[in-house]
């Protein structure tokens, strides 16, 4: 093998996914990974540094996202608004990807490493917010706490979502968890 | 020695800092921040497991101060309110340690793994702010968005604080960052 394999990525991630949640994340190899998927190690290897990674490789994509949403945002919308509208549009793409969701979130839960990695990547985007609300002529100081208050209704949404017996979508629990930020600084 | 040495811990933290910013935080060695304290290195390990834990040595106590402080607040202030308050009432402490707090900020920014441990700690900051608001009667989701909130708040006011060249209190800062999330969100 070694050619060009189509959804390669998409196909080792949900295999990865599967195979932590069958025998759990520390017992399963990238060898292992690879098989599932139908796939060589050399090929995991040219989309992921590590097994770790296979959980993270959407943050690129979700960054650029949001970045590029607040910056289209009209300039009569405050920040926080558009970085509220950002992360909901990104509701169909999370809803395409329910299960595996969910089980990435059970399994970072589950392990302090992944933890760790999930918090950088987080504070990551809440600093790229920052900097993109910056770039709407926001002080620092405030587009920093605008950062990081996008993520925290962003963070808490996902929960709801993740979580959710009733389905529905991340736009809804978006709007509920900013609604219920409001009520909480009034 | 391995006698009682008085202020041991706080020797101890004080020592490592100026070594870490003297000669960086990779060279420095449990063995020189011991002979700077001028105790053993024995008595260190009975302070701290290795030398990134004095830097989070702080992490407990103030947990049990916002926590208590929180618990006490009276029922009509609403759970952010007495987060907010709780904070603020730890500025003379922080007051106390602004140029240790310096270094150790700066210290943190320069090291990611220094950061993964800082993420941690905020997080569970957060997680137990959360933890006291829902005792207080508020459902689960909600207290978990307080809780995350306070956190950006304090997270924001301390950064503010320990910058400022105006020498402001913390107290100061959090009731700027207060104000600033609520024109955020108006």
């Amino acid at each position: 093998m070694g050619r060009w394999e189509p959804n390669a990525g998409d196909r080792l991630r949900e295999a990865a996914l599967e195979l932590f949640h069958e025998q759990g994340y520390d017992r399963t190899t990238v060898e292992e990974i690879a098989a599932r998927a139908g796939l060589t190690e050399r090929t995991f290897f040219r989309y992921y540094t590590d097994k770790r990674e296979v959980l993270f490789a959407g943050a690129a994509a979700l960054q650029e996202s949001i970045v590029a949403s607040i910056k289209a945002a009209p300039a009569s919308t405050t920040p926080l608004d558009a970085a509220d509208a950002a992360f909901a549009g990104t509701s169909e793409m999370f809803e395409a990807r329910r299960a595996l969701a969910r089980k990435r979130h059970e399994l970072i839960l589950a392990h302090r490493e992944l933890q760790e990695r999930e918090l950088i990547k987080l504070a990551s985007l809440g600093a790229a917010i920052a900097e993109t609300v910056h770039g709407r002529g926001i002080g620092r100081p405030a587009a920093s706490l605008i950062g990081d208050t996008a993520m925290a209704i962003f963070m808490n949404a996902f929960v709801r979502w993740v979580t959710d017996t009733k389905k529905h979508d991340l736009a809804h629990h978006m709007r509920a968890t900013y609604a219920d930020l409001r009520l909480a600084t009034a």
